[in-house]
């Protein structure tokens, strides 16, 4: 064992983990998970408003400490003491900022809006901005065209500016009442080193590059001119703001006297600038160069980098472009599809018979897992079926959340299995699109690194991603990259590795079984690939007008070329 | 009770009922179904190969006597005698042709030929024709285009020239050990007179018309210069066809000494020429120039008569115009939708969860009743879901068995009770698709009679067809409109109705309940069949170029219109 661990905390939508890593082997040493108390599942809903989606900054403060002494204490069974905690990094969910007051206490914790959801945490899939979105993007188009080229064309409605501006129209006295509106991600940092005041805040450049519209070409945040356009107070506002946003390999502050008292470590370990976790995600899985991380789970969060010294344009319908966000010294790029696993567990909730139920509890197995086995024994292009994976929208690259989702090819003798299987193809699909689109422009796509749920859990989907992307599919040896990567960063800001690519090295890597892409799936999935772009375009973009009418003949030649 | 009565015999895929009816009330005095016995529900397969589908004769004979005898023994409880019968109608599945002896005897009575599925009846369904199929229709549209005109374009493999193409191909010695080939529907009334004699055969104009191309405008069945050019065999065969084909107003024969006493019956009743048991059932379901008729089971039979003093013109892909096929006077009109019942059932065999299965045996119910209860109490365009109802294929209007079924507005939320209502309102907008081809080629469709399995049991889907189709649908007030229909032929045979037109207004009626089409659910329908034609031409209609990259928006405004 090496002397030296980092701390990684990941706040994620219902629960924050602690880990402790060598940062000499990535070895895990202790980790623990603390479930948020408060609401549903952490989230605090509005029976009357489905957009609505908050968390209770109390939360926060409750789970550090206890994930943080509980993932120490399974350390120091295997001999780490709070000495050898060289940094702490710390990742969030997001856009979700918090309006905090002057000292930058959040206004949740004061008596009078203790149960005004408008004072907490606006978590990132809060949608009541959704008429701001629409207004911001208008404005934007009109006097800041390039502001939108950086974010895909469309400023969404979960992001910082959407949700300020829908709380100054929806309640004025928690807006007013507000000195500023920090990011989780800034906040935690600010909290351990024990001084929240705004001005003194270090905000990261992946909440402020990815949701705010930050970019040091156009001198950070969206200048007070353009703010004051869409409403005076947001002008006033950004007056208050910071001027310079950071990549997390800088040091936020030292774990302050009172907080290292509390969660048994010593006082002055750096704490790092903090990010989101989908882009500490990236780096724990190993992100580089020519090396995508594709994160699968309810959704997919696809996470590329390039160096910051090669000539880069805007790529259409990538939802953000931000140098340093992922990686220090590269651009970051952001993509990723509404919904994955999303498509696969509502398909099994509701569209499974009774029949399928009773086969997969007679093997002892859940429904996903029969599926994924009975789907593993269908040839591709057998189904005859086709879907598009758009039951959630489509976030790249057609950026449009009224898309809904599409299977075809039912004749009466089609069964769950194989509209199961189509699903996981047309998701499979659904990747390939980004990844053309980033290899169209410039940002080179070898292999794909995959983590998340789905990831360590369903080889079917694997293969079928390696078949129809023909690249080769690898999965990251750590199930809990988000705060690996997170405890990376720490372990840089507290000088255990010089750099984050340096860090990497040592303390990401990637499961033995890996996925190869074959060339027999490859002349199918061509075919029906070609047939998902017909049927995505003529559908998802606006102008097109396509022949559709070979399209079901030519699923029905796929499938008797895979029974024949 | 009046004195007379008429005797319907419907043969089936798997049985064969025999009906009593009072020819002065249409009261059903007595009923007998007979199972076939043979093979498969009397449907003789061969695993090797899904097309093949063939009856055994023997059933139909010894089903007859079962059948009669019953429905006779329940008849005479009610008073009725032997002598009562004023005349038999028969109906059958078709195009069923049986190869024929000389004395017009089945091949498959014959000790060598007994387990031969060549020599017996080659069913409806049977699709081991589909080259010859092909091949009559590629020569027809070169040598006769004319003759494909009054099938919708294309001669299919269910049809009686393919079949007997195809065994002339497959089984020489059965091909040239039949003197004649004989349809179902044309054999049995030859069969109760007691002389199958193929000379002696009077083949309806319903068999003849819809299946084997004959047309009084060209002299008949289709000329022998142009079978030749296909196989000289058939050239030969045709020689020896019949030259003229008869409405089953008219007597085949009468009830032979030999037959009369097996079935207890007096000798010399009427027996009319036969014809398809969907057209005799829209007789018996009360079809009129106006009232179109809709046989609503695993598929759907639509049948419109026009009066034959009027002008017509051939309507693109009606599958077939007769003069005199279905009311003796009157032009029938037969179209059609592959699947309507068989996609229900289809959906609730694979596609409904455990918990809904529970929910209906918890209801005492079927799994159909409880999702069309539930599916009922959603709003029209509430489900934000588009179905194509292409599962089986489309018959009308695109006559294309190579289309596949659709669903399309899928979200993470979308429910198996929502899917199950945009089936149905698929076949809806399926059945509108008809109706307005029809209407557009000055066919009259002022009110719709259904009958029918789902039209017995199923309100939810006549209630949703009254508001897309925006017609009256009424239901035939008997659940055998097919043996009805046929007794019909019976009484007018047999001299107890002058015309069949005068026996429908005595011995039909129609239900005391009706669907009456709603203004609200008018628009929402409008708008959602708007979308279908769309999908429906898009992917059906070889050159059409649509833009669809507003179809899924417009399903989201209708949903939210229809939850607003």
């Amino acid at each position: 064992m090496s002397k030296k661990c980092a701390l990684g905390i990941d706040y994620g939508t219902n629960s924050v983990r602690a880990l402790v890593v060598d940062t000499a082997t990535g070895r895990e040493m202790g980790t623990c998970v603390y479930n948020y108390p408060s609401g549903d599942a952490g989230i605090i809903t509005d029976g009357k408003d489905a957009n609505l989606a908050r968390q209770n900054p109390a939360d926060y403060v409750r789970g550090l400490e206890a994930s943080v002494t509980g993932a120490m204490a399974q350390a120091r069974k295997l001999g780490v003491r709070g000495t050898d905690v060289a940094g702490i990094g710390i990742d969030t969910t997001g856009s979700t900022p918090i309006p905090v007051d002057g000292k930058g206490t959040p206004l949740a914790f004061a008596k009078e809006f203790r149960k005004n959801p408008n004072a907490m945490a606006w978590l990132w899939k809060d949608h009541t901005g959704h008429a701001e979105a629409a207004e911001i993007t208008e404005a934007a188009k009109k006097l800041r065209p390039h502001y939108l080229a950086k974010c895909g064309g469309t400023y969404s409605s979960e992001w910082y500016w959407s949700k300020i501006l829908h709380c100054r129209r929806a309640d004025r006295k928690v807006f007013e009442s507000a000195e500023a509106w920090v990011e989780h991600a800034d906040w935690m940092p600010a909290y351990l080193a024990g001084d929240t005041r705004p001005e003194r805040i270090k905000p990261g450049i992946c909440a402020a590059g990815h949701k705010a519209m930050y970019n040091d070409a156009w001198g950070g945040y969206p200048d007070a001119e353009f703010l004051k356009k869409i409403d005076p107070v947001l002008g006033a506002l950004r007056k208050k703001m910071w001027s310079k946003a950071y990549t997390s390999d800088n040091k936020a502050g030292r774990l302050s006297e009172k907080n290292a008292a509390r969660l048994g470590l010593p006082a002055g370990i750096p704490v790092a600038v903090g990010a989101f976790d989908a882009h500490m995600g990236a780096v724990g899985a190993g992100v580089s160069e020519g090396r995508l991380v594709k994160v699968l789970g309810t959704s997919s969060c696809d996470m590329a980098v390039l160096k910051n010294t090669r000539k880069i344009k805007d790529v259409p319908g990538l939802c953000g472009i931000v140098d340093g966000s992922i990686l220090p010294g590269y651009y970051g790029f952001e993509a990723g599809q509404s919904a994955v696993g999303d498509i696969f567990n509502s398909f099994v909730r509701d569209f499974v018979n009774g029949r399928t139920e009773n086969a997969a509890s007679g093997k002892k197995t859940d429904v996903h897992t029969y599926l994924s086995q009975e789907a593993g024994k269908l040839k591709a292009g057998e189904s005859g079926l086709l879907a598009l994976d758009w039951h959630n929208g489509n976030r790249t690259v057609l950026v449009d959340p009224r898309l809904t989702g599409l299977v075809m090819g039912y004749t009466l003798h089609t069964t769950a299995v194989e509209v199961y299987r189509a699903l996981v193809e047309a998701t499979a699909f659904g990747a390939r699109v980004i990844v053309e689109r980033e290899e169209e422009y410039g940002i080179p796509v070898r292999e794909i690194i995959c983590a998340g749920g789905i990831a360590e859990k369903n080889p079917l989907v694997l293969q079928i991603y390696a078949d129809v992307l023909q690249k080769m599919i690898k999965v990251a040896r750590s199930s809990q990259t988000c705060a690996l990567g997170a405890a990376i960063f720490g372990a840089v800001a507290g000088g255990a590795h010089k750099s984050v690519t340096a860090a990497q090295k040592k303390m990401t890597g990637i499961k033995k079984e890996t996925y190869r892409p074959r060339t027999r799936e490859k002349k199918t999935y061509d075919r029906l690939y070609g047939v998902y772009r017909k049927m995505h375009d003529s559908l998802g973009m606006p102008g097109t007008r396509t022949d559709l009418s070979g399209v079901m003949k030519e699923l029905l030649d796929v499938k008797a070329e895979a029974a024949g």
